[in-house]
């Protein structure tokens, strides 16, 4: 997707480095980072500054890739294991991440320059199946609706185009006019700093609303369709996603509006039986706590908005039954989230 | 209730003025704002220095006061209609604020002593239904229960003691082992800056989250049950409350935990059919785009937290159906939504 008029991708391997956008600074200092080092790509998927779905699974393989190089040719299984323990120790409930890694973990065991082509394959993969994935998901989309968003499924989150946001962008490309209500998505704010800035650089109409008005924004019959991403996705349907997109989910199915989940089948996780088998990340009570952000002057700080002294729950995903999703869009089609395409790969 | 040991209500008259603990500050800084202006009054309620549905009411009843002994001992009528209209039209959805300025305008007709008199006796009214509801609610807690809340119905939000957090406070007094999740209700977040503090003044466990997360935990079985406030209730049960109470009450209904609305009698709006009928106030977007906080060495920065040109919509309230409450704890007892004590005072 292109910034200010050039063409990126969320995170990509050059000159034996990886480069990445810095989520972290973003929306209000787009930068691109680089390492050699696996370590450092760990650390960069733990804090955050490479996050979503599919941009974890891409960053992940490319760490394992690096881990192949560093692993004296590949030869260094002890270290090539230490490094896949220490990939997937990043973030638990990321499906994409244990693919990926465990996809160019067995490239790797062929030499670092089969690790390194199997990682830019699930690169590429995620790419066109996000591409794949707008193209379906715009037959869902008519001029003239409004369409709801949680968190940031958008090209940030994957390797390119994104999932919920892929097909919005189509239809817009498409010349419909849609608007696009963009959850601010606390603690971390994915919704108001990443999905809101990727759709102001596409011009798409969009507004940010804080978590806690969709509800009632449907119950007005002001929200036509909700597309969210998955983080994971059980073999019954269930879907990890993002904190709070249990609660939408249960809102839209309260008002009738369609609600789907935008993820390529690579998220579906067949050994899965189902949602209470998904672990779910806790991550740090700081990320309540404090805000980070932009003053007028252009300062970045970090202010505390709780009372001092009080502590906080942080659980980063929610699990969405099966039964509050109306449609599964996936690079193959849409299926009912009762009947998924489940096969081992 | 007490700060720091020392005993205060919300906001008080005293020697011709009204003071007020200011709220905007709260909860890095504890300040007594006073004035002897109507106007004034007018204003810190518009800035939402004084917010909740109770505080505000007994704010306005003051100001209406005040604006009758600047009305020429109450014999200026038309100073007294103007500053009718202002303070009426400092937020639109306080059932409150419009029982008490209705209640003293009349008073002062009579003159600004029995105005003041007016003012105060809504003041006291207020906190004893609010100790009221306190007694009746704790009846509903039981040792060992989780309870959810959502912004802020606590003492703050009242003359004193509060609605949802009454009982509360009330078991905790009595010994009773509860925990409370303060959920954080963006954008102004007077459940982690406000409940939080309350709630740590007076010694009761609890832990804020984000709003996303109380539909997770319901659905974990972490939530025995939810006691939010309102700003006005219409005759049929439908009732205002914070953005966010409606999805908040839609997964209680979802996942059986009982849920209740606390608040007095004087919050229902007999001449409103139904929640239809409620004006929802329309707030400075800025508020959502926009957060305010300390930073680590104690300076209060005002931070954007969007993405720079994107613009936020900010319905301060929503409406939950009569249907979803289990039942409205008032002063003279708790009510089935669809059975509420009609009767115009």
């Amino acid at each position: 997707m292109k910034v200010e008029g050039k063409e990126y991708r969320t995170v990509w391997m050059q000159d034996g480095a990886v480069h990445y956008i810095a989520q972290d600074l973003l929306p209000f200092h787009f930068l691109i980072r680089s390492t050699a080092s696996f370590r450092d790509c760990c650390r960069a998927i733990r804090t955050m500054e490479i996050r979503g779905a599919g941009a974890i699974g891409t960053m992940a393989g490319f760490a394992m890739a690096l881990a192949a190089r560093e692993a004296a040719g590949g030869d260094d299984l002890s270290l090539l294991r230490t490094a896949r323990i220490e990939i997937e120790s990043t973030r638990p409930t990321a499906r994409n991440l244990f693919y990926a890694v465990e996809k160019v973990f067995e490239a790797a065991l062929s030499g670092p320059e089969m690790a390194e082509t199997r990682a830019r394959e699930i690169a590429d993969r995620d790419a066109a199946d996000s591409r794949q994935i707008g193209e379906i998901g715009n037959g869902l989309i008519f001029p003239g609706m409004s369409i709801a968003t949680h968190c940031n499924a958008g090209w940030l989150a994957f390797t390119d185009y994104g999932t919920a946001l892929s097909p919005v962008y189509r239809a817009h490309a498409e010349g419909k006019k849609i608007f696009v209500y963009a959850d601010e998505t606390r603690p971390r704010g994915q919704g108001a700093r990443l999905t809101a800035w990727e759709l102001g650089q596409a011009g798409v109409p969009h507004a940010i609303i804080p978590d806690n008005a969709l509800p009632w924004l449907m119950s007005l019959g002001r929200i036509d369709l909700m597309i969210v991403g998955a983080d994971c996705i059980a073999a019954n349907g269930d879907t990890a996603n993002k904190i709070g997109t249990l609660g939408k989910a249960l809102a839209a199915k309260a008002y009738g509006v369609p609600f789907y989940v935008a993820a390529p089948t690579s998220t579906i996780d067949v050994r899965c039986p189902d949602g209470a088998g998904i672990p779910i990340e806790e991550r740090n009570p700081a990320e309540v706590l404090y805000q980070e952000g932009i003053t007028d002057d252009g300062r970045l700080e970090r202010i505390r908005v709780c009372a001092p002294g009080s502590a906080a729950l942080n659980p980063a995903f929610d699990v969405t039954p099966a039964g509050l999703i109306t449609g599964i869009i996936t690079e193959h089609g849409i299926f009912d989230p009762h009947k998924l395409p489940l096969k081992s790969e």
